[in-house]
Protein backbone atom coordinates (compact mmCIF):
# COMPACT_ATOMS: atom_id res chain seq x y z
CA UNK A 1 0.00 0.00 0.00
CA UNK A 2 1.17 3.30 -0.26
CA UNK A 3 1.53 6.10 1.56
CA UNK A 4 0.26 8.73 0.69
CA UNK A 5 2.79 12.24 1.05
CA UNK A 6 0.34 15.11 2.89
CA UNK A 7 1.46 18.36 1.62
CA UNK A 8 0.27 21.58 3.27
CA UNK A 9 1.49 24.37 1.30
CA UNK A 10 0.58 25.67 -2.18
CA UNK A 11 3.64 26.57 -3.36
CA UNK A 12 5.22 23.08 -2.11
CA UNK A 13 2.64 20.90 -3.99
CA UNK A 14 3.20 23.09 -6.93
CA UNK A 15 6.36 23.07 -7.18
CA UNK A 16 6.38 18.83 -6.53
CA UNK A 17 3.96 18.35 -8.87
CA UNK A 18 5.57 20.74 -11.86
CA UNK A 19 9.09 18.69 -11.29
CA UNK A 20 6.28 15.58 -11.97
CA UNK A 21 5.01 16.82 -15.26
CA UNK A 22 8.85 17.94 -16.21
CA UNK A 23 9.65 13.90 -15.43
CA UNK A 24 7.19 13.39 -18.14
CA UNK A 25 4.42 11.98 -15.56
CA UNK A 26 0.53 13.24 -15.94
CA UNK A 27 -1.21 14.65 -12.83
CA UNK A 28 -5.10 13.65 -11.78
CA UNK A 29 -6.87 14.97 -9.30
CA UNK A 30 -9.51 14.56 -7.18
CA UNK A 31 -10.75 17.28 -5.54
CA UNK A 32 -13.03 17.03 -2.24
CA UNK A 33 -13.69 18.78 1.25
CA UNK A 34 -12.76 15.48 2.96
CA UNK A 35 -15.27 13.40 4.99
CA UNK A 36 -14.83 10.61 2.44
CA UNK A 37 -17.07 7.95 1.62
CA UNK A 38 -17.32 4.85 -0.94
CA UNK A 39 -19.00 7.61 -3.13
CA UNK A 40 -15.26 9.64 -3.01
CA UNK A 41 -13.71 5.80 -3.23
CA UNK A 42 -15.34 5.97 -6.81
CA UNK A 43 -13.96 8.89 -7.26
CA UNK A 44 -10.28 8.44 -6.66
CA UNK A 45 -10.51 4.86 -7.84
CA UNK A 46 -11.27 6.59 -11.53
CA UNK A 47 -8.50 9.27 -10.77
CA UNK A 48 -5.81 6.13 -10.56
CA UNK A 49 -6.77 4.78 -13.91
CA UNK A 50 -6.54 8.78 -15.67
CA UNK A 51 -3.31 10.04 -14.11
CA UNK A 52 0.52 8.40 -13.29
CA UNK A 53 0.50 10.97 -10.19
CA UNK A 54 -3.03 10.51 -8.04
CA UNK A 55 -3.71 13.55 -6.30
CA UNK A 56 -6.74 13.91 -3.38
CA UNK A 57 -6.82 17.56 -2.45
CA UNK A 58 -9.10 17.55 1.35
CA UNK A 59 -10.90 21.38 1.68
CA UNK A 60 -13.48 22.32 3.35
CA UNK A 61 -13.54 25.54 1.33
CA UNK A 62 -15.40 28.52 3.13
CA UNK A 63 -15.72 30.49 0.13
CA UNK A 64 -18.83 28.19 -0.98
CA UNK A 65 -20.73 28.05 2.38
CA UNK A 66 -23.14 30.89 3.06
CA UNK A 67 -23.33 33.01 6.04
CA UNK A 68 -26.11 30.85 7.74
CA UNK A 69 -24.47 27.31 5.75
CA UNK A 70 -22.64 24.48 7.69
CA UNK A 71 -19.06 25.38 7.14
CA UNK A 72 -18.50 24.82 10.98
CA UNK A 73 -20.53 21.67 11.57
CA UNK A 74 -18.94 19.96 8.24
CA UNK A 75 -17.51 16.46 9.30
CA UNK A 76 -14.06 16.50 9.57
CA UNK A 77 -12.27 13.00 9.52
CA UNK A 78 -8.94 13.74 8.36
CA UNK A 79 -7.66 10.32 9.77
CA UNK A 80 -10.15 8.46 8.76
CA UNK A 81 -9.42 10.26 4.98
CA UNK A 82 -6.26 9.40 5.10
CA UNK A 83 -6.51 6.16 5.82
CA UNK A 84 -9.01 5.77 2.54
CA UNK A 85 -6.22 7.91 0.16
CA UNK A 86 -3.71 5.20 1.70
CA UNK A 87 -5.75 1.99 0.47
CA UNK A 88 -6.90 3.51 -3.06
CA UNK A 89 -2.95 4.25 -3.55
CA UNK A 90 -3.05 7.86 -3.73
CA UNK A 91 0.28 9.86 -3.94
CA UNK A 92 -0.44 13.28 -3.18
CA UNK A 93 -2.75 13.83 0.17
CA UNK A 94 -3.06 18.17 -0.62
CA UNK A 95 -4.54 19.55 2.51
CA UNK A 96 -4.62 22.85 3.08
CA UNK A 97 -5.23 25.67 6.20
CA UNK A 98 -8.20 28.24 5.34
CA UNK A 99 -5.01 30.83 5.80
CA UNK A 100 -2.66 29.22 2.86
CA UNK A 101 -5.66 29.19 0.18
CA UNK A 102 -7.00 32.75 0.95
CA UNK A 103 -4.07 34.59 2.29
CA UNK A 104 -4.62 38.62 3.96
CA UNK A 105 -5.55 40.96 1.10
CA UNK A 106 -7.07 37.91 -0.74
CA UNK A 107 -9.49 39.29 -3.48
CA UNK A 108 -9.81 37.40 -6.91
CA UNK A 109 -12.56 35.35 -7.72
CA UNK A 110 -13.55 32.96 -10.64
CA UNK A 111 -17.31 33.40 -11.56
CA UNK A 112 -19.47 31.38 -14.52
CA UNK A 113 -21.95 33.72 -14.30
CA UNK A 114 -25.65 32.26 -15.30
CA UNK A 115 -25.44 28.63 -14.78
CA UNK A 116 -24.52 29.50 -11.38
CA UNK A 117 -27.20 31.64 -10.56
CA UNK A 118 -29.92 28.41 -11.20
CA UNK A 119 -31.15 25.63 -9.05
CA UNK A 120 -29.15 25.58 -6.47
CA UNK A 121 -27.76 28.89 -6.88
CA UNK A 122 -30.96 30.48 -6.06
CA UNK A 123 -30.90 29.42 -1.99
CA UNK A 124 -27.05 29.43 -2.50
CA UNK A 125 -26.08 32.49 -4.61
CA UNK A 126 -22.15 32.24 -3.64
CA UNK A 127 -21.91 29.01 -3.92
CA UNK A 128 -20.72 28.42 -7.30
CA UNK A 129 -18.18 31.16 -7.36
CA UNK A 130 -16.61 29.62 -4.11
CA UNK A 131 -16.15 26.46 -6.10
CA UNK A 132 -15.21 28.07 -9.48
CA UNK A 133 -12.77 30.17 -7.74
CA UNK A 134 -11.61 27.06 -5.43
CA UNK A 135 -11.19 24.62 -8.46
CA UNK A 136 -9.17 27.12 -10.28
CA UNK A 137 -6.56 26.96 -7.46
CA UNK A 138 -6.35 23.56 -7.16
CA UNK A 139 -5.86 23.00 -10.74
CA UNK A 140 -3.22 25.06 -10.94
CA UNK A 141 -1.84 24.24 -7.46
CA UNK A 142 -2.01 20.62 -8.47
CA UNK A 143 -0.94 21.52 -12.60
CA UNK A 144 -3.90 18.80 -13.21
CA UNK A 145 -4.21 17.08 -16.33
CA UNK A 146 -7.55 15.20 -15.67
CA UNK A 147 -9.82 15.98 -12.74
CA UNK A 148 -12.73 13.64 -11.62
CA UNK A 149 -15.86 14.86 -10.04
CA UNK A 150 -18.92 12.95 -9.17
CA UNK A 151 -22.71 13.54 -11.06
CA UNK A 152 -23.83 13.76 -7.61
CA UNK A 153 -23.21 17.30 -7.42
CA UNK A 154 -24.16 17.77 -11.35
CA UNK A 155 -24.79 21.29 -11.45
CA UNK A 156 -21.16 21.54 -9.61
CA UNK A 157 -20.11 19.23 -12.40
CA UNK A 158 -21.44 20.77 -15.79
CA UNK A 159 -20.09 24.20 -14.18
CA UNK A 160 -16.49 23.53 -14.14
CA UNK A 161 -16.45 21.90 -17.59
CA UNK A 162 -17.91 25.13 -18.75
CA UNK A 163 -15.73 27.17 -16.58
CA UNK A 164 -12.51 24.74 -17.99
CA UNK A 165 -13.30 25.39 -21.48
CA UNK A 166 -14.18 28.88 -20.88
CA UNK A 167 -10.53 29.96 -19.20
CA UNK A 168 -8.58 27.07 -21.54
CA UNK A 169 -7.85 24.75 -18.50
CA UNK A 170 -5.84 22.29 -20.08
CA UNK A 171 -7.71 19.54 -18.37
CA UNK A 172 -10.32 17.28 -18.90
CA UNK A 173 -12.97 16.85 -16.37
CA UNK A 174 -14.52 13.24 -15.55
CA UNK A 175 -17.75 12.84 -14.66
CA UNK A 176 -18.52 9.88 -12.21
CA UNK A 177 -21.80 8.22 -11.47
CA UNK A 178 -23.36 8.86 -8.17
CA UNK A 179 -22.58 5.99 -5.96
CA UNK A 180 -26.27 5.28 -3.57
CA UNK A 181 -27.04 3.42 -0.02
CA UNK A 182 -29.02 0.20 -1.30
CA UNK A 183 -32.42 1.87 -1.05
CA UNK A 184 -31.27 4.43 -3.32
CA UNK A 185 -30.02 7.37 -1.11
CA UNK A 186 -27.43 9.64 -2.78
CA UNK A 187 -23.97 8.81 -0.73
CA UNK A 188 -23.64 12.44 1.32
CA UNK A 189 -21.52 13.50 3.62
CA UNK A 190 -24.50 15.23 4.89
CA UNK A 191 -26.68 12.50 5.36
CA UNK A 192 -25.34 12.08 8.63
CA UNK A 193 -26.91 15.12 9.68
CA UNK A 194 -30.38 13.60 9.46
CA UNK A 195 -32.61 11.96 12.53
CA UNK A 196 -33.46 8.31 11.88
CA UNK A 197 -37.32 9.40 10.63
CA UNK A 198 -35.59 11.63 8.02
CA UNK A 199 -32.89 9.47 6.86
CA UNK A 200 -35.72 7.05 5.87
CA UNK A 201 -37.96 9.54 4.05
CA UNK A 202 -35.23 10.80 2.29
CA UNK A 203 -35.49 7.72 0.21
CA UNK A 204 -38.03 9.98 -1.86
CA UNK A 205 -35.72 11.62 -3.99
CA UNK A 206 -34.20 9.11 -5.51
CA UNK A 207 -38.01 7.61 -5.42
CA UNK A 208 -39.47 10.84 -7.53
CA UNK A 209 -36.38 10.79 -9.95
CA UNK A 210 -37.01 6.83 -10.41
CA UNK A 211 -40.27 7.25 -11.31
CA UNK A 212 -39.56 10.23 -14.08
CA UNK A 213 -37.07 8.14 -15.59
CA UNK A 214 -39.85 5.35 -15.75
CA UNK A 215 -42.56 7.35 -17.35
CA UNK A 216 -40.01 8.86 -19.53
CA UNK A 217 -38.31 5.52 -20.54
CA UNK A 218 -41.46 2.98 -20.43
CA UNK A 219 -44.51 5.18 -21.13
CA UNK A 220 -42.46 8.33 -23.37
CA UNK A 221 -43.52 10.78 -21.35
CA UNK A 222 -41.46 13.98 -21.67
CA UNK A 223 -43.73 17.00 -20.88
CA UNK A 224 -41.81 18.23 -18.18
CA UNK A 225 -44.19 20.48 -16.52
CA UNK A 226 -46.04 17.51 -15.55
CA UNK A 227 -43.51 14.89 -14.52
CA UNK A 228 -42.54 17.64 -12.31
CA UNK A 229 -45.87 17.91 -10.49
CA UNK A 230 -46.09 14.10 -10.45
CA UNK A 231 -42.93 14.39 -8.41
CA UNK A 232 -43.72 17.28 -6.02
CA UNK A 233 -47.44 15.63 -5.58
CA UNK A 234 -44.84 12.20 -4.54
CA UNK A 235 -42.65 13.72 -2.15
CA UNK A 236 -45.55 15.74 -0.39
CA UNK A 237 -47.38 12.39 -0.26
CA UNK A 238 -44.48 10.30 1.09
CA UNK A 239 -42.45 12.80 3.42
CA UNK A 240 -42.34 15.66 5.13
CA UNK A 241 -39.73 17.29 3.11
CA UNK A 242 -39.58 20.76 1.93
CA UNK A 243 -38.78 20.91 -1.84
CA UNK A 244 -35.60 23.69 -2.52
CA UNK A 245 -36.15 23.13 -6.26
CA UNK A 246 -37.23 20.44 -8.93
CA UNK A 247 -36.32 21.56 -12.35
CA UNK A 248 -36.08 19.70 -15.93
CA UNK A 249 -33.38 21.95 -17.54
CA UNK A 250 -30.89 21.59 -20.34
CA UNK A 251 -27.34 19.87 -19.28
CA UNK A 252 -25.99 22.71 -21.26
CA UNK A 253 -27.23 25.88 -19.98
CA UNK A 254 -29.01 24.54 -16.83
CA UNK A 255 -32.33 26.68 -18.38
CA UNK A 256 -35.58 25.18 -17.96
CA UNK A 257 -37.22 22.94 -20.90
CA UNK A 258 -40.33 22.33 -21.62
CA UNK A 259 -39.88 18.76 -22.97
CA UNK A 260 -37.30 16.57 -22.09
CA UNK A 261 -34.58 16.30 -25.01
CA UNK A 262 -32.91 12.55 -25.13
CA UNK A 263 -29.34 12.79 -24.08
CA UNK A 264 -29.34 16.45 -23.23
CA UNK A 265 -31.82 16.99 -20.20
CA UNK A 266 -31.27 16.98 -16.54
CA UNK A 267 -33.58 16.38 -13.78
CA UNK A 268 -32.22 18.19 -10.10
CA UNK A 269 -33.96 18.47 -7.35
CA UNK A 270 -33.01 20.04 -3.39
CA UNK A 271 -35.38 18.92 -0.71
CA UNK A 272 -34.98 20.41 2.77
CA UNK A 273 -35.72 17.23 5.92
CA UNK A 274 -35.30 20.29 9.03
CA UNK A 275 -32.07 22.11 8.19
CA UNK A 276 -30.43 19.57 6.45
CA UNK A 277 -30.63 20.21 2.52
CA UNK A 278 -30.30 17.02 0.40
CA UNK A 279 -29.75 17.17 -3.75
CA UNK A 280 -30.17 14.33 -6.35
CA UNK A 281 -30.29 14.20 -9.76
CA UNK A 282 -30.68 11.90 -13.25
CA UNK A 283 -30.09 12.91 -16.85
CA UNK A 284 -31.93 11.85 -19.67
CA UNK B 1 15.82 37.50 -38.39
CA UNK B 2 13.17 34.72 -36.80
CA UNK B 3 9.93 34.43 -38.71
CA UNK B 4 7.64 34.36 -35.71
CA UNK B 5 4.72 31.43 -36.18
CA UNK B 6 1.38 33.23 -36.35
CA UNK B 7 -0.87 31.05 -34.55
CA UNK B 8 -4.81 31.95 -34.04
CA UNK B 9 -6.64 28.69 -32.37
CA UNK B 10 -5.70 28.57 -28.70
CA UNK B 11 -6.33 24.92 -28.32
CA UNK B 12 -3.50 24.90 -31.07
CA UNK B 13 -1.07 27.41 -29.03
CA UNK B 14 -1.89 25.56 -26.05
CA UNK B 15 -0.39 22.11 -27.46
CA UNK B 16 2.35 23.73 -29.40
CA UNK B 17 3.62 25.07 -26.18
CA UNK B 18 2.65 22.11 -24.04
CA UNK B 19 5.30 20.30 -26.28
CA UNK B 20 7.96 23.32 -25.92
CA UNK B 21 7.52 22.75 -22.01
CA UNK B 22 7.73 18.80 -22.06
CA UNK B 23 10.67 19.09 -23.78
CA UNK B 24 11.96 21.17 -21.10
CA UNK B 25 11.51 25.00 -21.91
CA UNK B 26 10.71 27.88 -20.35
CA UNK B 27 7.55 30.44 -21.96
CA UNK B 28 8.03 34.00 -21.76
CA UNK B 29 4.23 35.76 -22.67
CA UNK B 30 4.13 39.84 -23.74
CA UNK B 31 0.08 40.14 -23.86
CA UNK B 32 -0.57 43.10 -26.31
CA UNK B 33 -3.57 44.64 -27.99
CA UNK B 34 -1.26 44.91 -30.87
CA UNK B 35 -0.29 48.96 -32.27
CA UNK B 36 2.99 47.87 -31.55
CA UNK B 37 5.72 51.07 -30.36
CA UNK B 38 8.44 51.32 -29.03
CA UNK B 39 6.86 51.00 -25.37
CA UNK B 40 5.72 47.37 -26.29
CA UNK B 41 9.25 46.86 -27.76
CA UNK B 42 10.80 47.40 -24.97
CA UNK B 43 8.31 44.33 -22.99
CA UNK B 44 9.48 42.12 -26.17
CA UNK B 45 12.82 42.96 -25.25
CA UNK B 46 12.66 42.02 -21.76
CA UNK B 47 10.42 38.70 -22.31
CA UNK B 48 13.22 37.81 -25.16
CA UNK B 49 15.73 37.81 -22.15
CA UNK B 50 13.45 35.69 -19.57
CA UNK B 51 11.99 32.73 -21.66
CA UNK B 52 13.76 30.00 -24.07
CA UNK B 53 10.57 30.23 -25.97
CA UNK B 54 8.91 34.17 -26.58
CA UNK B 55 5.34 34.30 -27.17
CA UNK B 56 3.23 37.57 -28.18
CA UNK B 57 -0.30 37.88 -27.94
CA UNK B 58 -1.68 40.39 -30.09
CA UNK B 59 -6.16 40.70 -29.19
CA UNK B 60 -8.29 43.61 -28.68
CA UNK B 61 -10.20 42.05 -25.97
CA UNK B 62 -13.67 43.38 -26.20
CA UNK B 63 -14.43 42.42 -22.30
CA UNK B 64 -11.69 45.05 -21.54
CA UNK B 65 -13.96 47.89 -23.14
CA UNK B 66 -16.95 49.56 -22.09
CA UNK B 67 -20.11 50.22 -24.00
CA UNK B 68 -19.33 53.82 -25.15
CA UNK B 69 -15.47 53.17 -25.25
CA UNK B 70 -12.89 52.87 -28.29
CA UNK B 71 -12.96 49.16 -29.34
CA UNK B 72 -13.99 49.54 -32.86
CA UNK B 73 -12.09 52.71 -33.48
CA UNK B 74 -8.61 51.19 -31.08
CA UNK B 75 -5.68 50.98 -33.93
CA UNK B 76 -5.32 47.57 -36.01
CA UNK B 77 -1.86 47.10 -37.65
CA UNK B 78 -1.41 43.54 -38.17
CA UNK B 79 1.31 44.03 -40.60
CA UNK B 80 3.19 46.26 -38.65
CA UNK B 81 3.18 44.70 -35.32
CA UNK B 82 4.42 41.09 -37.38
CA UNK B 83 7.39 43.28 -38.31
CA UNK B 84 8.30 44.83 -35.06
CA UNK B 85 7.90 40.83 -33.54
CA UNK B 86 10.25 39.78 -36.50
CA UNK B 87 12.55 42.59 -35.57
CA UNK B 88 12.56 41.49 -31.79
CA UNK B 89 12.89 37.33 -32.24
CA UNK B 90 9.62 36.48 -30.99
CA UNK B 91 9.00 32.62 -31.70
CA UNK B 92 4.70 32.52 -31.57
CA UNK B 93 2.17 35.54 -32.24
CA UNK B 94 -0.94 34.75 -30.46
CA UNK B 95 -3.14 35.82 -32.80
CA UNK B 96 -6.84 35.14 -32.07
CA UNK B 97 -10.59 35.94 -33.23
CA UNK B 98 -13.40 37.28 -30.62
CA UNK B 99 -14.87 34.17 -31.74
CA UNK B 100 -11.95 31.79 -30.65
CA UNK B 101 -11.66 33.41 -27.64
CA UNK B 102 -15.35 33.89 -26.31
CA UNK B 103 -17.38 31.66 -28.58
CA UNK B 104 -21.31 31.41 -28.04
CA UNK B 105 -21.88 30.42 -24.37
CA UNK B 106 -18.83 31.76 -22.92
CA UNK B 107 -19.92 32.34 -19.12
CA UNK B 108 -17.25 32.65 -17.50
CA UNK B 109 -15.14 35.82 -15.80
CA UNK B 110 -12.50 36.32 -13.34
CA UNK B 111 -12.46 39.56 -10.64
CA UNK B 112 -9.85 41.03 -8.37
CA UNK B 113 -12.39 43.21 -6.12
CA UNK B 114 -11.66 45.92 -4.83
CA UNK B 115 -8.31 46.95 -6.58
CA UNK B 116 -10.65 46.39 -9.87
CA UNK B 117 -13.05 49.93 -8.62
CA UNK B 118 -10.59 52.16 -7.66
CA UNK B 119 -8.65 54.43 -10.13
CA UNK B 120 -9.69 53.66 -13.70
CA UNK B 121 -12.27 51.37 -12.33
CA UNK B 122 -14.59 53.86 -11.59
CA UNK B 123 -15.23 55.74 -15.17
CA UNK B 124 -14.44 51.88 -16.34
CA UNK B 125 -16.36 49.49 -13.96
CA UNK B 126 -16.13 46.59 -16.16
CA UNK B 127 -12.61 47.25 -17.49
CA UNK B 128 -10.51 45.21 -15.04
CA UNK B 129 -12.49 41.93 -14.98
CA UNK B 130 -12.10 41.49 -18.65
CA UNK B 131 -8.67 42.10 -18.20
CA UNK B 132 -8.03 39.55 -15.63
CA UNK B 133 -10.60 37.33 -17.57
CA UNK B 134 -8.38 37.50 -20.66
CA UNK B 135 -5.10 37.71 -19.24
CA UNK B 136 -6.03 34.49 -17.13
CA UNK B 137 -6.97 32.67 -20.41
CA UNK B 138 -3.69 33.15 -22.11
CA UNK B 139 -1.86 32.23 -19.15
CA UNK B 140 -3.61 29.05 -19.40
CA UNK B 141 -3.28 29.14 -23.37
CA UNK B 142 0.44 30.15 -23.19
CA UNK B 143 1.68 28.37 -20.53
CA UNK B 144 3.25 31.20 -19.54
CA UNK B 145 6.50 31.19 -16.74
CA UNK B 146 6.94 34.52 -17.23
CA UNK B 147 4.84 37.84 -18.34
CA UNK B 148 5.89 41.09 -18.80
CA UNK B 149 3.88 43.92 -18.52
CA UNK B 150 4.59 47.59 -18.40
CA UNK B 151 4.07 49.75 -15.20
CA UNK B 152 2.52 52.36 -17.92
CA UNK B 153 -0.70 50.36 -17.14
CA UNK B 154 0.25 50.16 -13.56
CA UNK B 155 -3.42 49.80 -12.22
CA UNK B 156 -3.19 46.51 -14.79
CA UNK B 157 -0.10 45.23 -13.65
CA UNK B 158 -0.96 45.31 -9.99
CA UNK B 159 -3.91 43.75 -10.61
CA UNK B 160 -2.29 41.12 -12.52
CA UNK B 161 0.23 40.23 -9.24
CA UNK B 162 -2.47 40.19 -7.20
CA UNK B 163 -4.47 38.29 -9.40
CA UNK B 164 -1.81 35.54 -10.73
CA UNK B 165 -0.74 34.87 -6.77
CA UNK B 166 -4.66 35.15 -5.60
CA UNK B 167 -5.05 32.38 -8.20
CA UNK B 168 -1.87 30.31 -7.58
CA UNK B 169 -0.60 30.86 -11.19
CA UNK B 170 3.04 29.65 -11.91
CA UNK B 171 3.94 32.91 -13.74
CA UNK B 172 6.62 35.33 -12.87
CA UNK B 173 4.95 39.03 -13.40
CA UNK B 174 7.56 41.66 -14.65
CA UNK B 175 6.97 44.79 -14.41
CA UNK B 176 8.93 47.54 -17.07
CA UNK B 177 9.23 50.40 -16.82
CA UNK B 178 7.00 53.65 -19.14
CA UNK B 179 8.66 54.66 -22.21
CA UNK B 180 8.49 58.28 -23.27
CA UNK B 181 8.61 60.70 -26.12
CA UNK B 182 11.06 63.30 -25.52
CA UNK B 183 9.23 66.06 -24.11
CA UNK B 184 7.73 63.15 -21.39
CA UNK B 185 4.35 62.04 -22.56
CA UNK B 186 4.15 58.13 -22.14
CA UNK B 187 3.72 56.49 -25.29
CA UNK B 188 0.41 54.60 -25.88
CA UNK B 189 -1.34 53.72 -28.74
CA UNK B 190 -4.38 55.86 -27.89
CA UNK B 191 -2.09 59.06 -28.17
CA UNK B 192 -2.68 59.08 -32.14
CA UNK B 193 -5.98 60.34 -30.89
CA UNK B 194 -4.70 63.55 -30.12
CA UNK B 195 -5.05 66.98 -32.20
CA UNK B 196 -1.74 68.60 -32.88
CA UNK B 197 -3.12 70.95 -29.95
CA UNK B 198 -4.35 68.37 -27.60
CA UNK B 199 -0.89 66.50 -28.26
CA UNK B 200 1.54 69.22 -26.55
CA UNK B 201 -1.25 70.23 -23.92
CA UNK B 202 -0.84 66.18 -23.06
CA UNK B 203 2.80 66.75 -21.55
CA UNK B 204 1.35 68.49 -18.74
CA UNK B 205 0.69 65.01 -17.61
CA UNK B 206 4.05 63.67 -16.89
CA UNK B 207 5.13 67.34 -15.94
CA UNK B 208 2.45 67.56 -13.10
CA UNK B 209 4.12 63.63 -12.13
CA UNK B 210 7.41 65.06 -12.32
CA UNK B 211 6.98 68.17 -10.29
CA UNK B 212 5.59 65.69 -7.53
CA UNK B 213 8.10 63.83 -7.66
CA UNK B 214 10.46 66.80 -7.09
CA UNK B 215 8.10 68.17 -4.31
CA UNK B 216 9.02 64.76 -2.28
CA UNK B 217 12.27 63.63 -3.22
CA UNK B 218 14.10 67.54 -2.93
CA UNK B 219 11.62 69.09 -0.50
CA UNK B 220 10.65 65.85 1.47
CA UNK B 221 7.03 67.14 1.11
CA UNK B 222 4.63 63.82 1.82
CA UNK B 223 1.10 65.37 2.09
CA UNK B 224 -1.03 63.68 -0.36
CA UNK B 225 -3.78 66.51 -0.59
CA UNK B 226 -1.43 69.26 -1.34
CA UNK B 227 0.59 67.26 -3.34
CA UNK B 228 -2.59 66.20 -5.54
CA UNK B 229 -3.81 70.27 -4.90
CA UNK B 230 -0.61 71.49 -6.72
CA UNK B 231 -0.63 69.22 -9.80
CA UNK B 232 -4.92 69.69 -10.15
CA UNK B 233 -3.81 73.38 -10.24
CA UNK B 234 -1.14 72.82 -12.72
CA UNK B 235 -3.08 70.79 -15.16
CA UNK B 236 -6.20 73.75 -14.82
CA UNK B 237 -3.72 76.04 -15.63
CA UNK B 238 -1.27 74.61 -18.51
CA UNK B 239 -3.99 72.58 -20.67
CA UNK B 240 -8.05 71.89 -21.68
CA UNK B 241 -7.21 68.69 -19.69
CA UNK B 242 -9.90 67.48 -18.08
CA UNK B 243 -9.05 64.87 -14.53
CA UNK B 244 -10.97 61.95 -14.19
CA UNK B 245 -8.81 61.06 -10.99
CA UNK B 246 -5.70 62.25 -9.88
CA UNK B 247 -4.21 60.07 -6.79
CA UNK B 248 -2.20 59.10 -4.26
CA UNK B 249 -2.49 55.70 -3.36
CA UNK B 250 -0.88 52.28 -1.95
CA UNK B 251 0.63 50.16 -4.30
CA UNK B 252 -0.75 47.46 -2.23
CA UNK B 253 -4.40 47.89 -2.18
CA UNK B 254 -4.99 50.61 -4.33
CA UNK B 255 -6.32 52.90 -1.41
CA UNK B 256 -5.69 56.63 -1.44
CA UNK B 257 -2.88 57.18 1.48
CA UNK B 258 -2.49 60.63 3.49
CA UNK B 259 1.18 60.36 3.26
CA UNK B 260 3.47 59.02 0.91
CA UNK B 261 5.43 55.84 2.09
CA UNK B 262 8.80 55.61 0.64
CA UNK B 263 8.70 52.56 -1.98
CA UNK B 264 5.25 51.98 -1.57
CA UNK B 265 3.52 54.51 -2.87
CA UNK B 266 1.69 54.98 -6.35
CA UNK B 267 0.66 58.20 -7.93
CA UNK B 268 -1.65 58.18 -10.81
CA UNK B 269 -3.81 60.01 -13.07
CA UNK B 270 -6.06 59.94 -15.80
CA UNK B 271 -7.12 63.04 -18.02
CA UNK B 272 -9.26 63.76 -21.02
CA UNK B 273 -8.75 65.81 -23.84
CA UNK B 274 -11.74 66.13 -25.50
CA UNK B 275 -13.30 62.30 -25.46
CA UNK B 276 -9.28 60.94 -25.62
CA UNK B 277 -8.50 59.71 -22.57
CA UNK B 278 -4.87 59.56 -20.92
CA UNK B 279 -3.01 57.74 -18.16
CA UNK B 280 0.31 58.34 -16.40
CA UNK B 281 1.81 56.99 -13.04
CA UNK B 282 5.05 57.46 -11.09
CA UNK B 283 5.84 55.19 -8.36
CA UNK B 284 7.58 57.06 -5.41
Amino acid sequence: MTQPEIVREPGLMQQRLIAQKRAGKTVAVVPTMGALHAGHRRLIAEGRKRGDILVVTVFVNPTQFGPNEDLDKYPRTFDSDLEICREEGVDFLFFPTDALMYPQGYATYVETREMGKRLCGISRPTHFCGVTTVVSKLFLITQADVAVFGWKDAQQLLILKRMAQDLNFPVEIVGVETVREPDGLALSSRNHYLSPQQRSEAVVLSKALGEIQRRYQEEHETDSALLRQEAFDRIARDSSGRVDYLEVVSMETLEPVGRIVPGKTLVALAVYFGTTRLIDNIRL
